[in-house]
């Protein structure tokens, strides 16, 4: 059985991520606090680095390669998120990095890759197996393989955002009653969930899904790892695991109350509600916990809850139909 | 003539807002940096309390007021953002506030303003006189009137987007060459330069402006106050004032280098451009010193810029026209 992250190593992800990674701003608004009755704390992690939480963990992952291991360079795989956060930490290390995308991901993530100077390697999503290109690559070139959520050094540096979000709301006088996180693979909520329960144990945590995807809310009731119909699309394009990860779910099943999930009109709905009321882009899996909340998933009623705005790698088109009001269209 | 505000007023309003203002974040993009070949440094002043930095000094200048003064009630007349600033601090003192708004203001700021408890009184401003309404409903009220500009501790409270700016970058290792702060009535640029000219005297303050509205950039150069064509239409709801203050100009002339300008369809650039790269809801007189530097109207090669990114509260239609590079429509 692999080693399990705790929260001292979250914390000290935390400390090498400073200086490094944004600080993002802990966001309420009066105005929709009255709406709802209850506080509403927003982390605003789409104004990280890359526009995206990926960077804090490839940061910390790349951080513990060797010297060698840094000369010989990294490869990933990712549908966009995860490639431009290790293009970042690659660029500041100085190690070459090689990003396999499906060619159809969101071009804003693709350019943002190749702009922080990774070699970017596309292969056709119904036809190609990612990983086995990645691990092609990797083995040709003695390069380490970054995977983006199932790694112990991965989850911690995501877990910076939920110690950071625990100091701001104390500095800003509130204690979340729950936090909802925006969950894929599992790997932000695993690290965050972490460094919550260890810092607040009243508080609880709860995954956040596009209901297409909802395989960690089935996954928690039942007590181990289930799958999304293969068929599943959603308007959510970073939110496409195919199950949680092995690693993050061991983590999960043990720090994570449950999980709740939103329609992709729910989804679109609350990027707008963002727009009007914070003054963020957030792109639609940034935008799933949030949703949650305002779709009444949870209670929040007399109560403080904290969601996670992962991210604002979003297409100008798909942003502004969400504007207008129309119906979004699934990723794949 | 008027007493002056310094500094240490500044400082002051800044320690009063401590806890009730955000302290918004200044945030950079090293992919931005690389494009511009310096360092722009995004002071994201739009993620304020009502959407912009008007709180600040509405805040402070209702923070002076007596007991009886509180009693009787504040009047304010505005387009949009101070509105939105005097109803947020209103209700913070529990002060009853009257705002006179223009009926073809954004309807997103009409509503906010309501939202935040005023009574908007709505004047048609190609007809009515909105100081002469404002002025009436003070003296019919008792109460006291909050000028959007042209006061001593409206100044103040604004400067502490400059003073906050100067510690930030400090902390983030950057010393600024130059600031660029929009500008219309001038309070903002006012009480920023105060801070900035005495924080590093070494850094310059310019006033952006939109073209057709570039009262600022000529009455620098003059030395005296000028006036911009009354026929003036710009795409910047926010930053139509008739010509500088006569307080801020007294500061503005010590204080700032000199302005510059972006044309409408330079600043419908500079929203789709914070949009991609930081994430930020901006509203078109909050881009405009965004757009300045984008444009090129100061060199940035090797040299660190600081723009200030006023305020986010634009409608959907108007931010989407922005992303989808349509031309800009004048807002009067």
């Amino acid at each position: 059985m692999p080693l399990l992250p705790s929260y001292a190593d979250v914390a000290a992800a935390s400390e090498r991520l400073a200086g490094q990674a944004v600080v993002t701003p802990l966001l309420e608004s009066p105005a929709v606090d009255r709406l709802l009755g209850g506080r509403l704390l927003v982390k605003a992690e789409c104004l990280q680095r890359t526009g995206s939480f990926k960077f804090r963990g490839a940061y910390n992952r790349l951080a513990q390669l060797t010297a060698s291991e840094r000369a010989a360079g990294v490869v990933a795989f990712s549908s966009g998120n995860h490639a431009q956060g290790v293009a970042a930490a690659a660029r500041l290390f100085d190690i070459p990095a090689t990003i396999v995308m499906p060619a159809d991901a969101p071009a804003i993530k693709i350019a943002n890759t190749r702009d922080d100077g990774a070699e970017v390697v596309l292969y056709d999503r119904h036809r190609d197996s990612r990983e086995a290109i990645a691990r092609r690559l990797a083995k040709e070139r003695g390069a380490v393989l970054v995977p983006s959520y199932d790694d112990f050094h991965i989850i911690c540096g995501q877990g910076s955002v939920g110690q950071e979000m625990m100091r701001q709301a104390h500095e800003q006088g509130a204690r979340f009653d729950e936090i909802l996180i925006p969950c894929s693979g599992g790997g932000l909520l695993a690290g965050c969930s972490l460094a919550i329960r260890a810092l607040s144990p009243s508080t609880a945590v709860y995954a956040a899904e596009p209901a297409q995807f909802n395989d960690h809310e089935r996954s928690l009731a039942r007590g181990e790892r289930v799958r999304n119909d293969p068929a599943a699309r959603s308007f959510c394009d970073a939110l496409q695991a195919p199950e949680p990860g092995e690693l993050t779910f061991q983590v999960n099943r043990r720090t994570v109350s449950g999980g709740v999930c939103a329609s992709d009109v729910e989804v679109a709905r609350a990027m707008a509600f963002a727009f009007r009321h914070f003054k963020l882009v957030l792109e639609p899996g940034g935008a799933v916990a949030l949703a949650c909340v305002l779709a009444g998933r949870r209670p929040i009623k007399g109560r403080t809850i904290g969601v996670v705005c992962s991210g604002g790698n979003v297409e100008n088109e798909v942003f502004a139909a969400a504007l207008g009001g129309a119906a979004p269209e699934p990723a794949a």
